[in-house]
C-alpha cells in the first residue's frame, strides 16, 4: 500500500494580523514555522479597497508556498472583532463602518474555514499553542501596547462572553476618579498599564519628584515607553520608580483576575516586559499581598517568550484557527 | 416489542448541601421537582461521626423513594469543596482537617458519579437549569448570605480555574484599606455587599447621620440583615441609605465583572435580594455608569426566582450532577 501524495502536503492556516497602521499575514504551520509572511498598509478609510489589497497580497503570497501545501483556514486578529458572527463591530482606529462582514468576505474568497476575534485574544490561543502556556487550560495573557488587551483562557477555552467581546481587563478600574481613558471612563487599568500610561505616570513622578532624569528632556508629546524602558535598564531613578508604579498597579488589579478565574499563569507580552524584574517583581509581590490567602503563591507571573513585533500577532491569529482544528 | 420496566423508572439525583451548622439533602428529578428531602445537623468536628450520619439520613430517605427510582448520581454543595479532587479542602467552619475525599467516600457508598464544589458554583448551575439563567450560557450568580459567594459560568461551562477554586469574586479588591475581612484581607467585597456587610454599612451610617431610625435600638452584636431589609421596605431613612450604598458599591465591582467575562445576566440570590429595587436600581445605575460605554445596557441584573431557604441548595447541588448527565 503506497499513501497519496496529498498525505505529505504540508498542511498550513493563513494568520491575518490587522493593525490601524499595518496589516501583517503570513503561512503558518501547526508546529507555529512561518511559511512565508508579508505585510500591506491597512487602507483604515476604505474597507473594500483595503480587502481587495489583501486578497491580492495573499494570492501572491500562496504562489510562494502552493506546491506540496494545504490551506485548512484563516485566522484573523483584528480591533473588536465578535468572534460569534465573524464581524468587525465599529472600530475606534478603522472608518469602516458599524459591521464589517469580514469573516464571510474571507470565505467566500478562499472556501476555507475562517476565524476571527481581537489581537489580545489571538495573542492568548498564540501562547496556548506556541508560547508560554503551552500545556495550560487556565491562563490569561495580557498585552501591553499602546492600550492594555486580555485574552482569557479557561478549561481550555478562550471566554467570549455572550456578546462575543469579553476580555477587557483593561478596562477594570484601578480607580474610578483616576485618569481619563480613550473609553469614555476614567481610572481604567490601561490608563496606569501601558505604554501611554507608563508616560503618564512618568510625567506625574517628574512633577513630584526633583532627581534629575533624562527623561526631563523629551517634551511630553514625543516621550515614548521604549525611552522610559531604556532609561530604567540603565539605572534611572524616574524611569524605575514609573515601572515600580506601573507593576505596583498591576499586581493589584492582578490580585482581583486571581480569585475570578484562578488561572495557572499570567503571561505578560509586549514592549514594557523588556524591563523583565523592574516590572515583574513589584507586580507579583502586590499580586500577592492584595489577593486573598487562600490563593497566595499558586498563580505564576510570566513573560511571554514570544518576540514583540516580528511574526507573533500572525502566529496568534493563525493559533485562533489550528486551535480549532483536530490534530492530523 | 414492550418497554421494560426500567424505562419507566424515574430518574433521580441525591443532592446534598453541607453547611456549617446543617446538612440537606434529596432527591431532585431531572425537571426540579423534589420527590424526598430531610436534614441532619452537620457534626463540625468529625468527619467520619458526620458521614455516618449522611449515609443513614441517604438510607432512611431512599425507602421513601425506592420503587420504579433510579438512582443517576450524587452532587454536593460544601464550602472549600474542590471539583476536580473531590475532596473539601481546610474549610474555615468545619474541623475536618486538610483533605477530606468525599466524593471517594461517597462514591464508595453509593456506586455512582459523585461531584463536589462550593455552595455558590452549585447555586450557579441550579440557576442554569432550574432559574433565572435556563438558556443562558454565559452568566454570573452571586450568592448573597453571611459573605458573598460567586459562581461565574462562560459558553455553558463553571469556571474551576487551576485549581478547582476560581469564582471568589467576594474576595476582589472595593478599597485595599478597606474594611477588615475573614480572609486576612481588607476590604474585600463581601464586607460591604453580604448580610454582615449591610450590618457594618448602617452601623457607620447610624454615626454619620442624626435621622431617627429603629435601627439605632438594636446592639451591633443582634442586628440581622433582615431588620434592615424590613426597615428599608417600611421607608425607613438610614435602612434604605445602607441599601443605596450596598448597591453602589455593588455595582461598581460588577462594572469590573461586565468588561471580564461579559455575562448575558448577573443574578443575585440571597435575603438581601428581598430589598429588591432598593438593591437593584443602584447596582444597576452604578454597574452602568462605571462600565466601559461600549458594553453598558448589554448585562442584565437580575433576582434569582429561587427561593432562599427551602430546598434551593438542594437543587443547586443536585444540578452539578444533573448538568453532566446526558438526556435521556
Amino acid at each position: 500500500m503506497s499513501a497519496s501524495a496529498s498525505t505529505h502536503d504540508l498542511d498550513l492556516v493563513l494568520g491575518i494580523d490587522i493593525g490601524g497602521t499595518n496589516t501583517k499575514l503570513g503561512f503558518i504551520t501547526r508546529g507555529g514555522d512561518t511559511v512565508a509572511s508579508t505585510a500591506i498598509p491597512t487602507d483604515a478609510d476604505n474597507f473594500e479597497h483595503f480587502f481587495h489589497q489583501l486578497i491580492t497580497a495573499t494570492r501572491i503570497l500562496q504562489t510562494e508556498v502552493r506546491a506540496h501545501t494545504r490551506l485548512l483556514g484563516v485566522g484573523i486578529g483584528a480591533p473588536n472583532a465578535n468572534y460569534y458572527k465573524g464581524t468587525i463591530e465599529s472600530p475606534p482606529n478603522l472608518g469602516w463602518g458599524a459591521i464589517t462582514p469580514l469573516a464571510d468576505r474571507m470565505h467566500a474568497e478562499m472556501r476555507v474555514p475562517v476565524r476571527i476575534t481581537n489581537d489580545a485574544n489571538a495573542a492568548a490561543l498564540g501562547e496556548m499553542l506556541f508560547g508560554a502556556a503551552r500545556g495550560m487550560k487556565d491562563f490569561v495573557v495580557l498585552t501591553l501596547g499602546t492600550g492594555l488587551g486580555s485574552g482569557i483562557v479557561c478549561g481550555g477555552q478562550l471566554i467570549y462572553g455572550h456578546d462575543g467581546f469579553a476580555g477587557e481587563l483593561g478596562h477594570t478600574a484601578v480607580n474610578v476618579n483616576g485618569r481619563k481613558c480613550g473609553c469614555g471612563k476614567r481610572g481604567c487599568l490601561e490608563t496606569y498599564v501601558s505604554a501611554t500610561g507608563i508616560c503618564r505616570t512618568v510625567y506625574k513622578l517628574l512633577a513630584d519628584y526633583t532627581e534629575p532624569s533624562p527623561l526631563r528632556e523629551i517634551p511630553f508629546a514625543q516621550l515614548k515607553a521604549t525611552q522610559i524602558t531604556d532609561a530604567a535598564l540603565q539605572g534611572d531613578y524616574i524611569a524605575r520608580e514609573a515601572f515600580r508604579y506601573t507593576g505596583r498597579v498591576l499586581g493589584m488589579k492582578l490580585a482581583d483576575t486571581v480569585v475570578t478565574t484562578s488561572p495557572e499563569a499570567i503571561i505578560l507580552f509586549g514592549g514594557l516586559t523588556r524591563a523583565k524584574e523592574l516590572l515583574i517583581e513589584p507586580a507579583q509581590h502586590y499580586m500577592n499581598e492584595f489577593t486573598m490567602p487562600f490563593f497566595r503563591g499558586k498563580t505564576k507571573l510570566l513573560i511571554s517568550p514570544l518576540e514583540d513585533g516580528a511574526n507573533t500577532a500572525v502566529l496568534g491569529a493563525a493559533a485562533l484557527m489550528w486551535n480549532e482544528l483536530p490534530a492530523a
